[in-house]
């Protein structure tokens, strides 16, 4: 028992694997993991090139034994250890390709997992994966990190307490401009891997953002898509996977709208955004102003909730806990990355404490998180591929 | 020769059908044309009911003679007066279902006509109509008015100088949320036509806002719909026509996006906005901020253009045309409406005097956007009847 | 008696003394005027040069014989025609320094005066014209237009019914941009006279706009200035009268706060905005964004009033008959214009007819307010002159 | 030299004296040094009741042999370490009251400090204290924490590059509301000591936060407060200090404007905003939407500058540097507050490694932004109990 308390008494141990020199990704997993003080980066394969890998592990101030050249590496040097100086868990941060692999073979090793998103190349990982967390009882996180944001959390219980009345209509949009142009043909990192379909899967835009804008939905709504519509294309020549999408989405109980995303969009930046209409009120959330939640009802002012007052706390005790600064000192991206690793780092820690979790530490996303959003992905594509025909979605 | 220049040195006069005591839209069109003191209002047949006629003619101090019990009075009653004396055109304001008969009466009398739109009921008598315009050579202007707007002006000029390049991208957009609930059924006027099919015709919010939507991005692209994808829902119980409306559409030269429009999207006023990207620059406008037109370019600060300044004008002469006062002293809604009225005015002048009118004096809606306007209508219908299949909508 | 209720049945007949070719406000004031149908420009002495007051009463539609070439001209041109048949009130949008000698001979010969701000070229003849317009029992207007928006009306009425609490602070700017270089050494002619002391008087920018900002916080707290502490400054070098002005300001009961304005923050369009704060709650306004009043109460979240709405004109009667369009049709600077004109006329048209005026007809600027404004430009420029040291403003 | 080059390859080790439970900017430093990963926390002297900070020690993971009861104890205990084993540097988190004892037994002791402003509890102490940090050579970094934003530093760099041409006006506040009501008296930890003279010295808001908009004009414009002329008050019945203050402000070269604070302005919750005109061009920025700058140039659209793009890089190295995400994925409050301790951390590591610090990592407020701040307070207070004259401030 003294043993199992032992996690409760330190930071928890992390490993990584991707991450290198460069990589955009892995270094906000890393912020959002340190921000809080409850994690330490330990060990690491941050690049399938040891050099690199040793290069980012100096920067990090890493015992070089810790890093290793491959994540195959990592897991039988971390299990070499006394099992009380080994990682806790590994946050996998690789382009999507390789995200199973890695994620089976830490799993199979016994170690919690935390995967950015999409989750798999291809839908059948997906499924085996999902089995595989199902019969580990590890804890898995899938880094939507969108969902992290209190007010998106005052969102989605503002909904499951009816203050929209039945839902009608969901507006969801994530556009971007990035991708204008062939910047993968210039080289650009993060162009290349984005829009070479043997890295990314069958999608680009839509598995890259739109799965944040499906998954953003449902979280806040509490409602599955049942069947899309989609309408994909790559506007910039020589693109193999598309760089917009725009489609018709039915979600469950009668709900209809649109999902649309883009990375041609020139002049968005980061633009998620939704809106969700019932028959008594609606909701607005942009995510380039994270702090602000416009609460609107009928023949009445709007509203403009703002992060971190107590009307908040009092409303949803999901976004008080994603909360760290008082109002108008506004929080942001790394912010809500972060929540997402507050909330699995207790989950693991009671686990290992053999303590029940605070409910509200289960707030993040899991494997089935991933796999709808890999069902989403092979709808639209689907869907796209048919000249924009309805496709359902089957249920997890 | 001395005659034809009569109409110079004088208030134009204007009749209205429509436009009774409760009425909003014909109060619009009568300050639209009262405010740059060249349009005088001198004749009316503002109800059905002779007894409403005259106390709306009361209202607007006209003579009592010519406060007629209904159109074709009007039209017998102005024809009888002497040449110089009669109307010299007339505004029509009445409910859709009326459009075409009366706009077809004056037309064949001998009157230029300002109609609202939609255009007509149906699609047969819009292309009925706009053979009868053609062949009669008179001024005929639909109040597409968002086109009023000096900002959208300065839009389609950008678009037309190619600043934006070639085009990828629509996302044009509606919402509305002030039929949330059956005001139709406690007899609220607005919501009792525009809801029932026999004074709308095929379609309710689509038809009402989504064709403002349809021409707005037509005007600024110069882009026409090829084909639409919509799926269109009654989301109040028992309301017979669209409250909601989302469509996929392709726009010619392979530009593809969104057109969406809604009346239960609680909290929306009169949310009408258009996002334009091509592949060397962005647009976006909104018709509640309606000075301000966003320019987006790759790589760059994004570019307020803010109504009134000289580089708009050096722009747009168009746009510079369309504006009364200096930046920074905000011009709305009526302003944009009384666009249309200044520009039927001088080019109704500029034929009575034998004139040539100013190019830009034809900056306004004309007869095909009306028959655009009814076949977008007819092709989002059939498309939402098929469950959302693509239909094509002909050249006009 | 059947004399007087003749001008219930027709528009009020305007003449005009300024606002020839290129003025910009007299074109406001006659679109103002025109707009809602209530008035009609029928005389006119536009310009001290005979030939382009008759250009512009030739634009303006006018009977030549109805174009003076002078005010005196007018008044007596007016008076020699029937009773019936005069102008029932002149609008005079002159520069400043004519002011008082043009509304003193209308106001002696009989008529009702509306007059542009600041009232008169001194302090002097604005305690003249107060004695006349006293004596009179005329109706006199001055156009301090900004409180003519019905967002600013619904402010004034929350701060009456104590919405606020006990007032504590107001904050109120003006920042324009237009006068950041010598652009009146160019010849512009809006630059000219204004920087001229002996067509505008003692202040530039405090006289221009700095008093449009003082109006604006008494009409809605109803608290007048007691004491001003005024840093003024002429930026551009050769000006002779300040281009910006910041003041620490005492209104009654204790409340304090900032006035500030200028014509050199580039950038700045026409900026008027105010904050006001009670104990229990605040307000914001905006003049660029008119259509919006933002509500602060302690620990909630804001609300954003919108023009339009029922539950405005459940608060406030003055609001919503101020208001000519639904929610979301933008309104804006010439409507809050004609919203003086409105009242105006209504009150003209009571009087005529001997009857008494609805009290919210009474709701415009009047002479008082005139003469507090040029107190105010007093008070600011000797407090300048002192080095900023606190002047007291005199009660009216 | 080895020994010197040990620093490199570790995390640097930070006590901190101050921030227990339930402390506010305690917290926000802790995670501000964690987030980059390039600083640990090692030991503490959380609060003067050492049962208190044994229990913040241990929700922070410290080995409870360094948590301390006192700073004293600290100092001593840290001494006694092995050299490489010390805490590198203290950040000091108290309230204002022993910010300078502690500070100053630090420096005698040879630990780099990072203390929170104001710097010291009067002027005296002040300078005192930058006698001391002169004389130790130690770094010192107070913690302005705003100045530590992208998008402020990017302003910096485009007035010094003079794209606004000569400064001309500056105009900034911070209006705060949570000290509306007296909730010193329920014992609100916060506002207590905020509120009492004994701890926070001659000024409450203008001390608090007024000192935080004296120091951001300073960094943005490079100029110094000559004289102030300010006007404090006390709403709240019965508080000794002010809560509410303006000030008319004159800084170096001619420069103009207003400075105000409030913590009674109801709704406002941290609304730090700066205007800067040259006769150039303009800036504006908001704390609160930090992630953007607004550039005005005469006549001609106003540009968004966001943070995260290559422009703003090429503009700014030090705004460059200052940015972790790429654009539309916003950056806040604690990034700011990091950029401050991501850069004494490289300052503390170079000089350890006896190298020349990159001149970037300079770009954070020392003792002398500190001496400012305390003459500005004194300034603001004298002038103020003298009525509001003007009172200069000594340059330093």
């Amino acid at each position: 028992m003294a043993r199992k308390h032992e996690v409760l008494t330190r930071k928890l141990r992390m490993g990584m694997v991707g991450g290198g020199p460069g990589a955009f990704i892995g270094d906000v997993h890393r912020k959002a993991a340190h921000l809080d003080g409850q994690i330490e980066l330990v060990a690491g394969a941050f690049s399938r090139d040891p050099r690199k890998s040793r290069q980012q592990g100096r920067e990090l101030f890493l015992d070089p034994k810790r890093v290793y050249a491959s994540h195959t590496e990592m897991i039988v040097g971390e299990r070499a250890r006394p099992e009380g100086e080994r990682i806790d868990f590994v946050s996998v941060v690789t382009p999507n390709v390789s995200h199973y692999e890695i994620a089976r073979d830490f799993l199979r090793a016994g170690f919690h997992v935390v995967l950015d998103k999409p989750m798999t190349f291809n839908l059948r990982q997906a499924r085996q994966l999902r089995a595989l967390v199902r019969r580990s009882r590890l804890v898995f996180a899938l880094t939507h990190n969108y969902t992290g944001y209190p007010m998106v959390k005052l969102a989605r219980e503002m909904v499951r307490q009816g203050e929209l009345g039945k839902l009608r209509k969901i507006k969801v949009q994530y556009p971007q401009g990035w991708l204008y142009a062939a910047h993968e043909k210039a080289g650009a990192k993060q162009a290349v891997w984005r829009t070479d379909p043997k890295q990314s899967g069958p999608a680009g835009c839509m598995g890259d953002i739109g799965t944040h804008a499906e998954n953003l939905a449902e979280y806040i709504t509490g409602l599955k898509i049942v069947e899309v519509c989609a309408d994909l294309t790559a506007f910039v020549r020589g693109r193999k996977l598309d760089d917009d999408g725009n489609c018709l989405v039915h979600w469950e109980k009668g709900v209809k709208g649109l999902l649309s995303a883009s990375q041609i969009a020139i002049g968005e930046e980061n633009g998620l955004a939704i809106w969700v209409y019932g028959d008594q009120g609606a909701l607005e959330w942009h995510q380039e102003h994270p702090n602000y939640l416009y609460v609107k009802r009928p023949e009445a002012p709007v509203e403009v909730w703002r992060r971190g007052n107590e009307y908040i706390g009092a409303k949803s005790a999901a976004a008080a806990r994603a909360t760290r600064l008082p109002f108008g000192h506004p929080e942001a991206f790394i912010e809500a990355f972060a929540n997402i690793y507050v909330n699995v780092a207790e989950t693991i820690r009671a686990r290992a404490a053999g303590q029940r979790p605070d409910p509200l530490a289960s707030d993040f996303p899991t494997v089935d998180d991933g796999l709808r959003g890999m069902l989403f992905i092979n709808a639209v594509v689907k869907s796209a591929k048919q000249g924009a025909k309805w496709v359902k979605i089957p249920k997890v």
